[in-house]
């Protein structure tokens, strides 16, 4: 019992794995030569839009099968919501995640594709203790539940397990043919936690799986999207797990060299890099995507991007399922998360017998994580998640505020020590065009009900991939990856 | 008091009114003659982004004080979600309205601009008794509730008159302040519908209430935002009114005159059709704004577009501010819409002593108006609303099922006349990339409250119009204007 309650808890810190990578003032560049022009015509098979994890590997199966592929990328670099950030010099040969950077077990796919790639795995640092921050308290915790409030521990872990529960009778494929969908897609998840829980402290640990999970407000997401997520993932306790969980396993070199790997794989020729696509036609022939300064003409289009941004498309015609899968894509907007990095000369808190994760009901980052570069020689980093409402009222503050408020919230789960970072690293998000936030899109109520179904059918000749539309993992590198790979298999079918 | 039970259940048949207009296999061309060319590169003091009711009243403003305009329109007509439709041959001297097309009391603008742009207005057509729809029958009343339910009218009036108390605590330039905000905003209609009322009949009624204002379902939607709109148009009373509320007069010659007639007085030099802008920069001397081959320099951006219109646009730079309003316009989806019309010879409904007005728990269209012309020798015209997720299943009908459903409809509100219509009009709003839905954009559960103040302050060199940022009538031609005219007021104060 104490070893689930344990994983439940400590749950509670991981997660928010799914984080998206970014762009930062030091990050680096593209790390991928930069492939043909962005301008003029260009002819091939398949056109894929975004190259993100989706995208790549969706244009990786189609060329493993013969095809000729071009991906459109509107940025400079590869890896959409995954980016790694060098840390600052002397350090700059290290990297820190910027985006998503977590694996875990049941991501069978990525496993798959690090050893396909030549790539390595390591663990995430979990030795020690957790910090908890409630009501004005620190504490430190360590197979059971913070011993500040049992009561509040019991009500999350019955609602945990009632969510679990739920969660098992959505059907992954068609969340909306649950049962209780109706009944469970027309409120918010904020209005079954008020129906369900009664101690502050225990609402106050759910919000917090909320913004850890999915980066947005209990309010703002629909309760039957909560469960589809949650049984995409296996479940509450995997979603929110290190050891044996979502957030068990790094990258060696950063979580973005599996992109990166994908784009050296694919080759220049098949990257059009600074290619932002503006609109999308389809007739009897084929596919007519054009942007700025380019068109391209293929038999078939796969749109891997966020439904938010394949609703900026302009997409013609207008057919009925078309309008349909746009206007679900117009309803489910990005996340809001930032994530924050201080490094040390060394990993001081392991000396405290702490792993660096730490749940707090205050200060501007609630979930922490040692992220130190597993190489030898790197600084300790701790990282840090700005999620939710805290993400938009930092849109806000000046850096040097943000950062103030950053180092306050170490200093209070970690001690004086964490005052005087060497460095500081921060990745936002909601500031990049071509992502409008992160860890992934989510759905309010009624969305899912009304529009889920659009999710993955083809309209014509357009496939439609992203991690939003995957059924396993949905909102992770895993979840992005099945779905690139999903539209592959339709693209071939044909 | 049975005036006032009237005038609530009389209300739930009118609305809707906001209704945007639209185009048609047989709509009128763009009825002002085109512009500058939508390539190369153009200099003005003030460039508009939308030629909707907004920004053609900001330019107008804007003129009238002296400054050089320029107004960007995507599209190849003005009027944004208000678009006459001609009736097909021998009718096509008379139009309807495919898009917003009421006025009423309250909507000063409006008359003031009727009056200025040399317009009559007409009252919509209401002798007579109105048809209810509910489990199966059909009953016609007058002056008073439905009489086969009287305590689900009871019911439904109460909850009325709670919500029109709750929405007057709502303060109309930051609903976000209202001292039970967090409260409302953390739930969806639904929740509260659910919470509040036990009559099937009357959670039927005020899911009409909703599709007729909002054209989205009450599980879409945040209470807060209900309660803003209400008190935003004067009460629930006022908005579902027709004679004295919301739906009391028409424009002779259709709704989109007033919009052809500001257009006009701007002249062909100040309005660029076809032209889609796509980047919006601003630096230290001016904006500049970029699109399909056109290029405009100018001191000041007017951005007269729904939030979704405003997020397709690539902003830079993305400072906070700016970030902050493009992940609020990320979360305002435009609701679901068509509008049809059925033609017959005579509006012979009204030999029956009915005044056209429905409010029906079946059927492809719940809500329907006489929308006859007014000129001599016009067809009859029974206008329906198509709303939420009868709009969106509406979708995936060929068009001949879809015209047969809407002909059921009428055949059971007015009878075996209604079955052989003379001709058929509908003007569907989710299928125009340009409006993306209608009648206007509505805010989910949480969303005001996060980003409610991005609404209406200026970034920088750019302001923010369009009727979702008005504090009267949002939503309606009423509060496109005013916030047309409220960002003109904002540019001439710099």
């Amino acid at each position: 019992m104490s070893t689930t309650r344990r994983r439940l808890l400590s749950g509670l810190t991981a997660s928010a794995a799914t984080a998206a990578s970014g762009l930062l003032a030091t990050h680096r560049p593209a790390q991928a030569a930069t492939g043909p022009s962005a301008s003029g015509h260009h002819d091939t098979d398949v056109v894929v839009i975004g190259g993100g994890y989706s995208g790549l590997a969706c244009a990786r199966a189609l060329v493993a099968a013969g095809r000729q592929v071009l991906v459109l990328e509107a940025r400079d670099r590869v890896g959409g919501r995954c980016l790694n950030q060098a840390l600052p010099a002397p350090h700059d040969r290290f990297v820190v995640e910027g985006g998503a950077e977590f694996i875990g077990p049941g991501q069978t796919r990525m496993y798959e594709l690090v050893q396909q790639l030549g790539l390595r795995t390591h663990t995430a640092y979990t030795t020690g203790k957790l910090v908890n921050w409630a009501n004005g308290r620190r504490s430190t915790y360590d197979g059971v539940l913070p011993l500040n409030n049992l009561l509040a521990a019991g009500e999350v872990g019955l609602a945990m397990l009632k969510i679990d529960a739920m969660a098992k009778q959505v059907p992954l494929d068609a969340p909306w043919t649950a049962a209780k969908a109706a009944e469970w897609d027309k409120q918010t998840v904020q209005s079954w936690i008020d129906a369900n829980l009664f101690i502050k402290d225990s609402k106050n640990l759910l919000r917090l799986a909320v913004l850890s999970l999915l980066s947005t407000e209990p309010q703002d997401i629909s309760l039957l999207y909560l469960l589809f997520y949650v049984n995409s993932g296996g479940g509450l306790t995997p979603l929110l797990s290190t050891t044996g969980g979502g957030q068990q396993d790094r990258i060696v070199g950063g979580s973005q060299a599996i992109a990166l790997a994908m784009a050296r794989e694919l080759g220049t020729s098949r990257l059009l890099f600074n290619a932002q696509a503006q609109s999308l036609t389809q007739d009897a022939g084929g596919v007519t995507v054009e942007g700025n300064g380019f068109s391209v003409r293929a038999q078939r289009a796969v749109v891997a991007m966020s439904p938010w941004m394949a609703s900026r498309l302009n997409v013609a015609p207008l057919d009925g399922p078309t309008q349909a899968r746009l206007q679900m894509a117009q309803r489910v907007p990005m996340g809001s998360i930032w994530k924050v990095h201080c490094l040390y000369d060394r990993p001081f808190w392991r000396d405290d017998g702490l792993n660096g994760q730490v749940t707090s009901d205050n200060f501007i980052t609630r979930v922490t994580f040692d992220n130190t570069p597993p190489e030898p020689g790197a600084p300790g980093a701790l990282m840090g998640f700005i999620d939710g409402q805290d993400a938009r009222e930092a849109l806000l503050m000046t850096p040097a505020v943000r950062k103030r408020k950053v180092i306050e919230a170490f200093t209070a789960y970690f001690g004086a020590k964490a005052a005087s970072p060497t460095g500081y690293l921060e990745m936002n998000w909601q500031a990049e065009n071509f992502s409008g936030g992160g860890p992934t899109g989510h759905f309010p109520p009624g969305v899912l009900t009304a529009y889920g179904h659009t999710l993955r059918p083809p309209t014509g000749r357009v496939h439609w991939a992203g991690t939003e539309t995957a059924t396993i993992w949905t909102g992770y590198m895993e979840g992005a990856v099945r779905s690139g790979e999903r539209a592959a298999q339709e693209v071939l079918a044909r």
